[in-house]
C-alpha cells in the first residue's frame, strides 16, 4: 500500500504567487499542491498536502500524523523561528520530519536564521523555491526506504 | 466614497479598563471603539474595529484587509514582540499599517521594547493612552492623502 | 462552598504518556487528571482540569478564570517559553497562578529554561513529574488558606 | 491665555530638504515650522520652534522650558541614541514632552533604534515624516486637556 | 525504621524574620524547623534541620549525608547562585535533593535567577514562602516511596 | 553538450567510512563519488568529484569552475564554518553553488551551525547522508534548466 | 602658596535643589559651592568651583587646568557615561582627578554604572551627596600632600 | 557614648604590605589600622577592626553589627565581586555599609569592576590607597550626624 | 582654480606634543598644519585647516563645507567613537570625507576600535602619526582627480 | 636540603573514588597522596598534601606557604571557577603555582571552562587523572631547577 | 642600496577586474603590479609583489622577509578577518607591516570588520582601491625614513 | 616493538629562538626536537617531529597518523584557535592527542584562550615552555601503558 507523505504549510504561505514574490516565486500554493501530488504519484506516494495560519492546527495535524502518516514535510512559514510548540509535537510525533524552506533563510534577517523546527527535523531543504517540496519528496522517499 | 480603516486589538485587549489600569488606563475596549468611530465620522473614515487574542485569526484578517481595506492600525499586543506571522502578513498584504501601543513600551520590560511590527509598519505611535487611536487615525487620513 | 480550582495543560501535553516518556514520565494526562481530581477531593477543592494546544484559547481560559475561579495551576508547555500573552492574561486576570512542569526545566535546553510565566506567577514547582501537580494543589490550598 | 508648546530640533535637522530626502522627505525645516504654527494657532497653542546642533544648547533649552512652556516637542536627531545629558534635562524640567522622528527608527541601524529620550518622554511619534510634527502637536493638546 | 530527610539552610537564613520580610515573610529559622518537624512526623519522615553561612560546612554537611540521610532539601541561599561546590557536592553524594526558595527568585534581580543547585536538584519549588519547605517534604515522601 | 557539474569535498570528507559513522554513515567517499557519477548519467550531467584538505586549493577550485563548470556542490566540512576565503571565491567565480552536508548540522555543536558557504549559495541540503549529494544533484538539474 | 583645586560640574547640576531632589537631594549647587569654599579654606586649598551643560568647554576647561590649578574633582554628570573626549582632556592635563557623583551610581541604570572618567581618575567617591565633595577635597589635599 | 563603626577587611588584605605594592601600596593592615584607631578617636568614634579570609566570618560578622554597631566600612576584597551572601547580609543588618578599596578597581581587570557590596552599600570610595579609609569614617562620621 | 581640502580635528588635537607623545608623537598641531599646507601647494590644494573641541562646531563646519570645500580630511578625536551627529552632518554633506587618526585605534582600548565616522567617510589612515595627513591630502587629491 | 611542594586540594576532592568515577577516576585522595609522595622521594622532593572543603582554608594555606614552600600544585576543584580570592593569595604569596585537574575541563559545563587560577599560574596540566599530579611534580621540579 | 618592500596579495585577490567590481573597482591585480612598480621606481624602493591563495604560504613569506625585505605592505583579504597565523607570522619577522584594503571594510559585513592584522600592522589604509596600494608604498617610504 | 610517538608543531613554530623569545622563550624547534628524541629514548619511545605551516598539512598528518602512530603531541600554534579541521581529524583519526602550548594561554589575549584542540584532546599542558613537550611525552608514556 502506499505510504503517505503529510506536507504541512505554515503562516502566509496561503498567499504566495502575490506575496514578495522576489523573494517567494511567482507560484501559488496550489501551484506547489499540484507539483507535490503529481511527484509523489511518480513515487509511488500519497501525499496529503495542507496550510493553516494558526500555531495550535499546525500542532495537532503533526500529533495526528503520528498515527496517519509515514513522514511529514514542514514549511513552517513564520513559526519556524518561533515555535517550540512545532518542535514539541514533531518529537511527541515520533514521525520523521523534513524542514523545506523556499527562500535561503541564511540570506536574511537574523531571526529567520534561527529554527526550532531544525533541533528535530531529519534535514533541511532550503533556497529552491517550490522545486526544494520535490527534493524533500524525494528525501522523504529515500527515507521511507521506496527509492 | 468613504475610505476603510481596520484597527485590529491583539490579546488582552479586550480585557481593558479592569486590567492594569495603572498602564493601560481605565477607557474599556469599547470606549476606545467609540472614540474611534466618531472621530473617523469626522475624518470621513469607515472604521473595522476588531480584536482577538490568537494570532491565527489576526494574521488572517490582516491578510484579508489586502483586499478589503485601504489602511490599518494594528495594537498587536503581546504579539508584537513574539510574532514574526504578522509581520510577515503585513508584509503580505502591502497594506499601509500604523502601530500603536497604549504604553510608551520603551519604559517597560526589556522585552516589551523589540517589536516585530515595527519592521513593517509605516510608523509608530505609543505612549499617549486611548488617544493614541485618535492620533493614529488622524495618521492614517495623511497617509490615505484625505487630509 | 468548595472553592474552584482551574488547571491549565498546553500544547502536547495531551501526548503524555507516548511523548518522550524518558523525560515526561509514563502516566496520560488523564491520569494526572484522576490524580488531581482525588487529591482535589482530599483537599475540599473543585477541580477544573483543561488542555489546550491554542494559545488564544488558553489565554481565554485564563482571562475567563478571573470571573469563576480562586486559584489556576498552569503547565503551559512550550508556551511557558514563548507566551507573552500568556503573561498578560495572567497579569490582568489578577488570579494566583502556580507554575508547574513535569520535568526540570533548569536541566534542558537553554531555550526551556526561561519562562515568561514566573514573571507572573506566585511560584514555580518543577521536576517532580506527575506528583508535582499534587504539590500544586496543596500549595493553591495553602494560598486559598484552606489548610 | 494661550499655552506654549517648545519644538526643540536636533542636529542636522537645519539640513532638511537636501538631507538624504529619501530617508527624510523634501520639506525643509521652514517647512515644518511653519506647519506647525499654523496647526498650532489651528490648536490654540503659542508654538516656539528652534534649531541647535549643540548639545548643551538643546540642555539649556530644555532646562529653561520648565519655567515658561507648558509641553515641548523633541525631535533630538542623532542626540537621540547618545545623550543622557537631554534625558536629565527632561527629567529635572518635570515638562511633559513628546518625542518624535521623522523616520521610521525602527527600520534603519542599530545605533538608531536605541533612544534615551523614550526613557523619559509622555510618547513616541516616528515614521510619519513631517506630518509627525502635526500628530505630536495634537497630542500636546490632548495632555494639555485642551481638547 | 523512618526515613531520614536532611533539611539544609545557607547563609543569611538565620535572620529570617527580622530579614526583608517584605520578600522573606515574617516566620523565623525556628518557626520553619517546627513546621517541617511537626509535618515530618505526620509523614513519618524524621528531620535533621541545619544552617550555615559557611559554604565549606554546606558542602560537608551534603558529603556527609550521602551516608546518613535518604534524601534533602536545600535552601542555599546565595550560595544558590555562587556555588559550584555545593553542585559538586551534591553530584558526589547521590543523594536525591530538592531544592527550596522561600522568594520567586524569577521575580528578582537577575543574578538571582541563575541556579548551580538547579543543575542537581531533582526538582525546584520556589515561591511559596515558609510552605514551600511542607511542599518539598511531600515532595522528599513522594521520592522516597513513602506516599 | 553535457553540461558539467563540479562536487567539491573539504577537509577529512578522504576520512568517511571509518570516521564517526554514527554521524557521517558508513558510507566511503568513493562510494559517495559512484553515487554521483550514476545520478548525473541519469540527469545527463558530468560530474567533476574532487576532495581536498587545503583551504587554498579548494578556494582556486572554484575560482577555476567560474571558466569550466556549469555549477558546483560543495561540501566544505569544517571550512564551512572558518573560511570567509571560500566564501569570496564563490562569489568571484559567480557560479551556482549547492551547499550540502552529511548530518543535520543545526544539531550539533554551536560552531557546526555558523556557515560562511551559506551566504553565497543558492540553497543549502543537509542531514540526508550521503543520499544529499543526489538531492543536489536533483537541484543542480533543476537550476541548470535541464529538468 | 595657596594650591589651587579646579571643581568642575556637567550637564544640569545647575538644576540641583529642584531637581529629582529623591536622588540628588534638596542642596542647590550654590550651597555645595559655599560648603567647598568653606573646606578649602579650612584645609588652605584654594577653590575654583564651576558648572556647564557643554561638553565641550568642560574639555577646555580640563585643558586649561592642566597649566593652573593643582588638582581637580570632577562631577561630570551625564557626560560621565558618554565622553571620551572628557576622558582623553583628563591624560592630556596631567592633572591628578577625582571623580564624585552625588549618588551611588552602582544602584541606578545599567547605563549610568559606566564611566568613562574612572579610567583616567585618581579615584571615586559616590553615593554620600554633597558631603561627597567635602571628601573629595579631603582626598586632593591628601594627594597634594598638605595633609 | 561613642558611637561604634565596624571595619572589616576581607580576603588577603591580611598580607598588605609585601602583597603587590605597586597596587595596594606599602602600609601593612596594622598600619591602617591605626590611622583608622587614631582618626576615630579625632571624630569621637569607636573604631572596631577586624579581618578574615572566611566568607561565612564576614557575613556573620556583618550580621552581629546590626545588633551592636552604628556604621561598617567594608573592604570585602575579593569577595566584593563574587559575595551574595555579604551583599544579603548588608540588606539583613539594616546597617549603613560604606564600600572601600584601597586600588581605583575601574582600571583593573573587567571582573574587579562588579561589585555586588555596591548594590547595598551607601556609598563606594576606591582607589585612594589606605587614605581612603580617613574618607570612609569621616563619611561614616556624616552619616552618623555627629559632624 | 585650485580646489580646496577642509582638514578638521576634534577634540584634545589641541594638545598635540604635550599630550601622552608616546601615543601621539611629539608633533604639535601647528606643525601637522604647516605639513598639510606645504603638501597641498605641492599638490595643488587649498587646506582649509581647523581644530574644535565642539562637537556642534564641528557637525557645523562640516554641514557648511558642502558648500565651499570640495573634500574633508577629518581626524575627529574622541567624536570619532561617539558622535552620531557627526556622521550625520557627513552624510548631509555630500562631501567626500577621508577619515585620519594618528595612532593605531585598533591597537588600543575597544572603545576606540568602533568610528562611526567610517560608516560614512570613502577611506581610513591610521596608525602613520603626522604622516597619516599627508597620506590624506594624497588620497583627496586622487579623488578629485588632480592626480 | 630538600625542597619543599605544597600539594592543594579543593572541595569535593575528598570524595574522589566514589565521586562520578567515569568523570574522576577510581583512585581515592589517598591514593593520589601516595602516588605523589612516592614520586616526590624520586624527585628528591618533600610533599605536603592537604585538602579542604572551605575557600577561607585554602586561601590561608597558599598565603602561608609563601613563608614555607618552593612551589604549589593546586587542584582547586570547583573554587577554580569561583574564586577571586584564590588567585589573589596566589599573586600575594609569590609563589610558584601548578594548575591541575583531573579531567579535561574544556570538555565539561562551560562554566568549568573558566579559571581563576589559570591567571596567576604558571601553567596548566589537564585531563590525565591522577597521572597530572606526576607531571605536574615533575614540572615543579623544572621549576625549581632540581631536573 | 634600494630598499625592499614586499607586497603579499591574499585569496581571491588574483580574481580582481571580473570579481565583484562594485566592490573591488575594474583593475586587475596585473595593474596593481604595475602601478607598485612604477610608483615605487618614483620612491626608489624596489617592488616584490606576490599573490597566495594559500595561508600557509602567505606565512612562509612573511616569516622569510623578515630576512630579505624592509618592509611589507599586505593585503591579505579574507585571511584578515581568520588568520592568527598571519598575525604570528608579522609578530614573529618584526618586519614593519602596511595592512591595505580595497574597500572601506568598515562599511561591509560585520565580519570583515575585524582585523587580526591590525593588532600587528604599524597602520591601516582602506576604501581607496587600487589607489590604497601607493598610500601604502608613500607610508612605507616614510617609516623607512627614505621620504 | 617501540611504540611512536607523532609531534606535530604548527605555524610559525619553526621561528622559536627569535620569535618573541620573551613569551616562547630562547630555545629553537631544533633543541626542542632533540629534546623529545631524548627523552623519547629514554621513555622507549620513538619520536616523529614534524613542523608545518599549513593547516592541510596538519591535517593530513593527523588523519595518516591513525595508521602509524601510537599517539600524538600536538602543539597547534595559531591553528589551536581558528582550525575546527584539526579538531575533525583528531577525532576521524581515533587517535589519544595531547595538547600542548609553551606559554600559558590563559594569560594572554582572548582569541587564544579558546581552543578547538581542547575540545578531542585526552589532556592539555601549557604554561612551562621546552619543559611541557617532555611531560606530555611522559603523559603519552602513562596513556600507552608503558609506565
Amino acid at each position: 500500500m502506499a505510504k503517505t507523505v503529510l506536507i504541512l504549510n505554515g503562516p502566509n504561505l496561503n498567499m504566495l504567487g502575490s506575496r514578495e514574490p522576489e523573494i517567494y516565486g511567482h507560484e501559488t500554493l496550489a501551484d506547489i499542491e499540484k507539483l507535490c501530488t503529481d511527484f509523489g504519484d511518480e513515487l509511488g506516494l500519497k501525499v496529503d498536502f495542507r496550510q493553516s495560519n494558526n500555531e495550535g492546527e499546525l500542532v495537532e495535524w503533526i500529533q495526528n500524523a503520528g498515527g496517519g502518516a509515514d513522514a511529514a514535510i514542514l514549511n513552517a512559514g513564520a513559526y519556524t523561528h518561533t515555535s517550540i510548540a512545532l518542535l514539541d509535537a514533531i518529537q511527541a510525533s515520533g514521525l520523521p520530519v523534513i524542514e523545506v524552506h523556499l527562500s535561503n533563510i541564511f540570506q536574511r534577517e537574523p531571526f529567520r536564521q534561527e529554527s526550532y523546527i531544525s533541533k528535530a527535523a531529519v534535514g533541511v531543504i532550503c533556497g529552491f523555491g517550490a522545486y526544494g517540496y520535490r527534493l524533500a519528496l524525494d528525501a522523504a522517499a529515500g527515507i521511507l526506504g521506496d527509492k
